[in-house]
C-alpha cells in the first residue's frame, strides 16, 4: 500500500517537474524532449516510471510520440491543450464570439492599465499593419493584426485573460485561414486605429465600443462573403 | 516496439472511455467510482493498465485517490479542471474581469438567439432572487443569483462560452464567498431586470450596456467595501 502510493507520487513529480519544463518555455513547442537514458540520469528515476509520466502528459496533450522518431512538445500547457480540444468539436463562429468577448474587456481594461511602453508595442503594431497594407502583403498583414491583437490584450495587464486569448487565437489559427480582401484593409486599420486611440487616451468605454463596431464589421463580410465558414475576417 | 505503442493506445483507450463517462456525467463529481475487479471486467483490461488510465486522469485533474478509501471524480472534465488549477493561481480580480468578458457577451448573444423558453426561465430566476430578497434569505439570493445568470449564459446558445463560463463560476465559488449586503439587493435586481427586459426584447445593445453597468457598480462596492477581496459582490 505505502509502496504503490510512493510510486503514484513519484510519476506525480516527474510528470509535473517536466509539466513546468514545458509552461516555462525551457521545452518549447515543437522541440523533441531528450532522450530516455538522459532524463533518467537527470530526474534519478527508473525508466518505468519516466514512461509513465510521459504518458501522463501525452493524455494532457502536452506531448506526442512520433512512431521511430522521440517525443515531442504539443502543447505549451494543459490549458491551452483542453481548450484546443474542447475548440475543435465547436464552430468557428461560436469560438470567435469568445475570442470577442476576451477583445471587447481587454480594450476596456487596457484604457485602465496600459502602461507607455503598451502605447508603444501597440503603435508599432499598427504601423506594421499598415505597411503590410500597403506593399499589399496578405501574409504579412495578417500576422501583424494578430500581434496588434495580443499587444491590446497584453495591455489589459490581466494574467488569465491573456492565456486564454493565447489559446483561443491558437486554437482558431488551426482551423481557420484568415482571409483578409485587400479591399477592406482600409477600414480594418481605420477602425483599429480607433481602438488603440481611445486606449492611449484611457477611454475604455470608447475602446470597447470600437471593438464592438469592428466585430459586428466583421461578422457582416463573414455573413456576405462567399459563405464558407473557413473564410472568417479577424 | 510495436508491444509498446499497442500498451500505450490500449492506456490511452481506456482512459478516454473513463473521460467519455465522466463528462457525460455518468460518473458524476464526487462519486466514487467502481472497484478495480468490476472495471478490469467491465473494460476487459488488465490490472496494470487500468491503474495507468487511472493515474492519467489523476494527473488530468478528473480523478482523486482517497488512502484506504477508492478513487472519486473531482472534476467534470479536463478543461474545467485545467482552468481551476489555473484560477487558483490567479487573484480573484482577474478572474472576474474574464467572468463579466463572458456575461456581457453572453447578453448581447442572448438577445439574439434567445427562445421563449429561454425568456421563461430568465424570468423565473429572476423572481426566484425576488423572493429571496424578501425573505431576506441571502443563502437563497446568491444561489438564485448564480442560476439567473447560468440561464442567461444559457441563452446565448454558444455551447463554448457556456462551459466555460460554468468553469469559471465553480472556481470563483471555490475561492470566494459572495457577500450581498441586503441594503443592496433592490439595486442589483434592478439592473438584472433591465438586462433581462433588454434580452427579452432582443435589444443586444442595450442588454450588453446594462451588465457593463451593473458590473462597474459592483466593482466600486468592493473597492469601497471594507477592501476584503474575499467579499466581492456579483
Amino acid at each position: 500500500m505505502l509502496q504503490k502510493t510512493n510510486r503514484l507520487t513519484l510519476v506525480e513529480q516527474v510528470a509535473m517537474q517536466m509539466e513546468a519544463l514545458i509552461e516555462s518555455g525551457q521545452w518549447a513547442v515543437g522541440m523533441r524532449i531528450p532522450a530516455e537514458p538522459e532524463l533518467m540520469d537527470e530526474l534519478c528515476v527508473s525508466r518505468n516510471t519516466l514512461r509513465e509520466a510521459i504518458r501522463a502528459l501525452i493524455h494532457a496533450g502536452l506531448l506526442k510520440t512520433r512512431q521511430g522518431d522521440g517525443t515531442y512538445v504539443c502543447s505549451s500547457s494543459v490549458l491551452g491543450a483542453a481548450l484546443q480540444r474542447r475548440i475543435s468539436r465547436t464552430n468557428v463562429v461560436q469560438t470567435l464570439e469568445v475570442r470577442h468577448a476576451l477583445e471587447r474587456e481587454a480594450a476596456y481594461l487596457a484604457a485602465q492599465h496600459r502602461t507607455d511602453e503598451d502605447a508603444a508595442a501597440m503603435q508599432a503594431c499598427l504601423q506594421a499593419c499598415e505597411l503590410a497594407a500597403e506593399d499589399n502583403d496578405n501574409q504579412a498583414y495578417v500576422a501583424a493584426d494578430i500581434q496588434l491583437h495580443q499587444a491590446i490584450v497584453a495591455a489589459s495587464h490581466n494574467d488569465i485573460l491573456i492565456e486564454l486569448y493565447g489559446h483561443l487565437i491558437e486554437a482558431v489559427q488551426e482551423s481557420v485561414s484568415a482571409v483578409h480582401k485587400p479591399g477592406n484593409q482600409a477600414i480594418y486599420l481605420l477602425t483599429h486605429r480607433q481602438v488603440i486611440e481611445a486606449i492611449i487616451a484611457r477611454e475604455g468605454e470608447a475602446a470597447a465600443a470600437s471593438v464592438h463596431r469592428y466585430i459586428e464589421d466583421s461578422k457582416q463580410e463573414s455573413a456576405g462573403g462567399n459563405g464558407s465558414s473557413k473564410e472568417i475576417l479577424l
